[in-house]
């Protein structure tokens, strides 16, 4: 559907992100130069195939992929260094960036990108050309960008297998406040009252803390960074927030019908989220089997339901608590439940749904 | 290990619960007796060879069953009936009942129970002798509770596959609070924000998201009795969440040490919680694989990382959006990542680590 690119594209910074984009550029056949003043890192992204070092005289595309801090600066240096080349960047908070180059000459050049992709590691080592695969990809532009810059930044998520989505700075920016920095916020806030428990208390925890919490064992400077770029957006949400946690706290064991208007509002909130967990979450269904926990019957597990023709839409596994024996749950359609079920009884598991 | 229990027992409430600890108690060999004011409920329960129905002479232990709001008067009922035999529920909220049954005669044979399991159904035609497997079991006694009462339901918890963690009814209130309840409203003012968002916006939505909202989407009439039952010890957490929450909106974009300190909090928190994310979370990495969203390519990546040799710890399963390939991430120990990513790529899989 892409077609390759037509000149050469220059990928400054290789950290996870800049040497992913390479590699997968590469692989389509792209022409990549790369640039980094770390030079362990470029070293390592120019031995893993992905692009050629040093000087490249006409870039149709640059891609800085450089840490927040120096973003803008870097940004500005290409503009002005190649004056026909389309230039964009992948920080995660794009409205201030955006004002920033605006005052520059040759900035209707210059289109945003932010893709949600990452890693819990980082560097050269960590990258992947398949990083982007299916995911979403925020390619933001001012009213003033060429629509052919826009265009090749579109061309370009697609080319590495994201999926764009053309959206202006400032609702980026809100949007990001909503589905990522604000959710993670609040996960931060329900882990960290854990710290006041006794250990016993903790032995009660189940799946559902442990999703809730789990993106609040992430990177620390680099939440703040990224918090700290978003401020504004972030903090209107929280207070939004607070006030609603206000209500629970005064409703909570006086006035059950204003804590059923809570309630319903996140489930409301749940239902509008795309993908397997939102709109279509009625027709599915768990089929929970128990699973010996060693080497080789998680994989006869699946390999069962492989035969029984039903299709997986999601796995789940839960640990044990100190005993040999976990617990599988499979999401698949509702229709299908009943069908897997027998078929794995019949190859001696223990499932129900 | 668990001898089966030498008398009767009587299972009142045939929902969920009810009929699951009824099948796990006959599988062992014990004699079961059901009961349900539900006709229908009983029926059903019967039917799926739960027990017997009707009058039972002298069981040596009741099991109440029932929705929250019935639970006091029947234990009230059933310790006035049996005079020999001790008496649990399973409500998920227990200091209140506790202090209500302390002031009845024969309230020394009463010792509660919370068995921490559940489904998205509910009824007797989704119970499951299975359904207590691994899972904690709270065992709340009073402390003039007979120590052979406390017995008993300790040995029942172990009888249908839970793991018994006996505390106090006050410890056990605060510990759901902190474990259950207040990251259960956490998830609900998360989801609840995203009523605000464009369609466009919520596109941008990730695999962090839907892990945080997940349990907003649970029953609403449920989760209100819940939160409702257990109000006093939600309350005290959620106001030290709001003292968290303003110094976050305070320290946003103004002060990063004292947001990072909040960040850190969080993260010690997640450190504490037992299980595969807790404790142990260093020592693992994650192995990505790119897999055709088709029936059988996600048991052939099972069945491939098997032959492997490398055990699995967890496996989450991300969609694409509008493209026919999804990433299956596969949580393995750090040291055996390179391992499988080798013998997956040998096999013709896109992975990395």
């Amino acid at each position: 559907m892409n077609e390759p690119l037509s000149g050469p594209v220059l990928v400054i910074g290789c950290g996870l992100i800049g040497t992913s984009i390479a590699l997968a550029l590469t692989e389509t056949g792209a022409t990549v130069h790369l640039d980094d003043i770390r030079a362990a890192n470029l070293e390592l992204a120019v031995s893993r195939g992905a692009g050629s070092p040093g000087h490249v005289e006409a870039p149709v595309l640059v891609v800085v992929a450089v840490p927040p801090a120096e973003v803008a600066a870097t940004v500005a240096l290409a503009l002005a260094e190649w004056p026909q080349a389309v230039v964009t960047d992948v920080a995660s908070v794009k409205g201030g960036l955006q004002q920033q180059i605006g005052r520059l000459a040759g900035s209707e050049r210059y289109v945003g990108s932010h893709p949600m992709a990452g890693s819990e590691r980082s560097g050269p080592m960590a990258a992947s050309a398949r990083l982007f695969e299916g995911r979403p990809w925020a390619v933001t532009a001012a009213a003033d960008a060429k629509p052919d810059a826009v265009d090749l930044v579109v061309r370009l998520a697609g080319l590495v297998g994201g999926v764009p989505l053309v959206m202006d700075a400032a609702a980026h920016d809100r949007a990001v406040a909503l589905v990522s920095h604000v959710p993670h916020v609040l996960s931060v806030l329900t882990a960290a009252r854990l710290n006041d428990a006794p250990n016993d208390h903790l032995a009660l925890a189940g799946p559902g803390l442990r999703d809730v919490t789990r993106i609040a064992g992430s990177d620390i400077a680099l939440w703040q960074d990224i918090l700290g770029a978003n401020a504004d957006e972030i903090r209107a949400v929280l207070e939004l927030v607070r006030t609603d946690l206000d209500r629970v706290i005064s409703a909570i064991g006086d006035d059950a019908g204003s804590l059923g208007e809570v309630l319903q509002s996140g489930r409301d909130g749940t239902q509008l989220i795309p993908g397997k967990h939102g709109d279509k979450v009625a027709e599915f269904a768990t089929v929970f089997v128990s699973v010996a926990d060693q080497p080789g019957e998680l994989p006869r597990v699946m390999a069962d339901t492989g035969e029984s023709g039903v299709n997986i839409e999601d796995i789940r596994i839960d640990h044990e608590l100190g005993r040999p024996v976990g617990q599988v749950e499979i999401t698949v359609l509702a229709s299908q439940a009943d069908t897997l079920v027998k078929a794995l009884i019949a190859r001696g598991w223990s499932a129900y749904s």
